[in-house]
């Protein structure tokens, strides 16, 4: 898994400098693959491209249904917006079928920000209203092929990332995290060379993109995002259940990798893994452009203090709220460009709050001030919340989690 | 590693029936790389395009000196006859430097023949006279892919092909045995990673001939042939070693795999591997020319019978006598073109009894017949030797050469 939600704060947040000519620029060459997430992206049209489905009410009715509880406000507020099977996979737990979730993280950087927690909130509440396993990728070795980083410091990122993603809930007695340089070999390259040995050169440069002067482990690395979909790739925990079923949560980005997974899985006689997608988390500076990959003020780290939090809002979130509170309450905000309003949308899960900003700010009735100020509460919460989480997870607990061992109770 | 001699005998073989013409236009075509071995090979012209060294007759001198012993029959007859490096190794061993030798076989088929013996027969003779540690792998998962047989039916034939290994007398407290399917992930799989980072999909195209249409598999392959030649890639063999030197024996089509290990290995921080390198077995028919892979009378197998082995040299040898008696008596035989001549090269031991042989044939005055008499002999008791070795193999034997454990007195 490459950083996705990095990527696109990165690619997605010159357009407040920007303007118009740079924006439809931007929107004529908007792309969406593993490695490059840059330009506006038009989800409409990026479901019809990679041909999946759209995640309409019905199949939140049915999560809803199935699991007794509220859907996660990821999914009311369509966040994980696009799916593949996902109504295969519910059929079969509605019929007492189990299935496990799968997801991962490319760790190339020490600091997440908000936008990489989002596939792990997720992940967390799939886990916990379904009650199935969870496998968690992180692949080392791809960080170590694609941004040239060392094996071991590739090693170490992976588990300073495990303890942000234990830091969001995960039961260690359902949740099995690997890394890749640790992990992949036995049953598991077992499957890498069953699923290699489907796809052509000529494929992958299809699907990825790649080029003559691309490194062959880039080329070789398509298996080993792809077989977690498979359960004989967990011997330890799926012995001879062969048919479980897989579901991934992921950022869209990622499609093209199981898109491949999923056209080779019936040559091998195992199910297609299912997929429920999430869009992009937007920059602070807005979600179409292009900025400073190395610019930490563009989005929200978990390790930022409450005054970086309050500051950076106040100063970089693009605003679609009027330049003077005359205007403001005459004219009202544009929510549609609005990063305070997208990122309530995200982490303010009161429906009814949401909607009453959204009306009053629109209308002129309430000030950009007074949104980022309550967005900035919320903000420092969950970060603070995460911060001592983390700051409670021990190396123990992260051994603990790695640790290739059955789970025994991982569908009580 | 690929079945390499086994290609030698399948396409070398038709000259019997083929003439001059097929044998010029095998010439203009003849190909030496992992997949394909073809025509008449010209070795000198095969160590000038692959810019190895010969083997000359100083060094084998060397090597004498160094092992107090005489040098192998393959070595007095020129049968390894290149190399690179080599000279390093005996530099460094002369020094009091160890080394290691690391070789290995694809395990496409159950039975192997007197060429697949080669070179695990000169290897033990290097182990012997060195006093050294040795890898050998069994690329199982290259034989999955190039062959196109299941995982399981690669691993069957890794340990069956491990049993001939053994038979041919390595010290179990110097040799480990690996299959692929079972070694591969860890220290191993790192480098794995390192070395792919190095090489580009357009340097394995020109190395190997890859096409568009070849699986992702093959393209990641190299690597996993590769990284047997670095020390770390066994931490249980050779921790806190990362200087230990390697040498390769292996038939020269091997040298494609090397040579890009080669250039890689100084960018790894790494010794390159030095390769000690042989020409191929012929086939029974000749050694040039093409025949059917599936004929088992191109060969002698370690399977066959007394009978069986008279018979094949009888019929299919091909003879460079003449026709008759009389033509014999008055012409004398062709020892360039001579099969059962070039085989007693091979593998009778005794240098005096074969240059009588090649001088009486040569000249007349001995016949076909009794020269295959003596072949046959020979290869009887050898295939016998081999039989009664390999019965005597038991699968806790191939468990222990195959267990992942220190070997404490392997440099002793």
């Amino acid at each position: 898994m490459e950083k996705r939600e990095e990527r696109a704060v990165e690619e997605g947040a010159a357009a407040a400098a920007g303007g118009g000519e740079a924006e439809a620029a931007a929107e004529a060459e908007a792309e969406v693959n593993p490695w490059e997430v840059s330009g506006k992206i038009d989800y409409d049209k990026l479901i019809d491209k990679f041909g999946c489905q759209r995640l309409d009410q019905s199949l939140i009715d049915r999560v809803q249904r199935l699991t007794s509880r509220a859907p996660h406000v990821f999914l009311r507020r369509g966040v994980f917006f696009a799916h593949r099977d996902f109504n295969e996979i519910l059929d079969a737990y509605e019929r007492g079928d189990k299935f496990y979730l799968y997801t991962g993280r490319g760790p190339s950087s020490e600091a997440l920000h908000l936008g990489h927690l989002i596939p792990f909130m997720f992940t967390k509440y799939l886990q916990d209203a379904f009650k199935v396993p969870l496998v968690i990728q992180l692949t080392d070795d791809e960080k170590c092929m694609w941004k040239n980083i060392s094996v071991e410091e590739s090693q170490r990122l992976a588990r300073e990332n495990a303890k942000d993603i234990i830091a969001c809930g995960f039961d260690v007695t359902r949740t099995f995290i690997f890394s890749d340089f640790d992990y992949v070999g036995g049953a598991f390259y077992k499957n890498m060379v069953k699923v290699a040995k489907c796809v052509t050169y000529n494929k992958v440069v299809g699907i990825f993109g790649f080029t003559g002067e691309d490194h062959i482990g880039k080329v070789s690395f398509p298996p080993v995002q792809a077989v977690p979909s498979f359960p004989s790739s967990f011997p330890h925990l799926f012995n001879g259940k062969d048919h479980l079923r897989c579901l991934i949560p992921c950022a869209i980005d990622q499609d093209p990798y199981f898109r491949m997974t999923r056209d080779v899985a019936p040559r091998l006689g195992y199910h297609k893994p299912a997929l429920i997608e999430s869009s992009f988390f937007p920059a602070l500076q807005g979600d179409t452009g292009k900025m400073s990959a190395s610019d930490p003020n563009s989005a929200i780290y978990v390790t930022d203090s409450a005054k970086d939090i309050k500051d950076k809002i106040n100063r970089y979130a693009f605003t679609g709220g009027q330049d003077t509170k005359e205007k403001q309450r005459l004219y009202g905000a544009n929510l549609e460009v609005d990063i305070p309003v997208k990122y309530l949308s995200f982490f303010l899960e009161d429906d009814d709050e949401l909607e009453h900003i959204k009306t009053e700010y629109g209308s002129g009735r309430m000030l950009t001030f007074d949104v980022k100020k309550r967005l900035t509460e919320i903000l420092v919460e969950i970060v603070e919340r995460h911060r001592r989480a983390r700051a409670a997870v021990t190396d123990e607990m992260v051994d603990a989690f790695m640790a290739v061992r059955p789970l025994p109770s991982m569908f009580g």
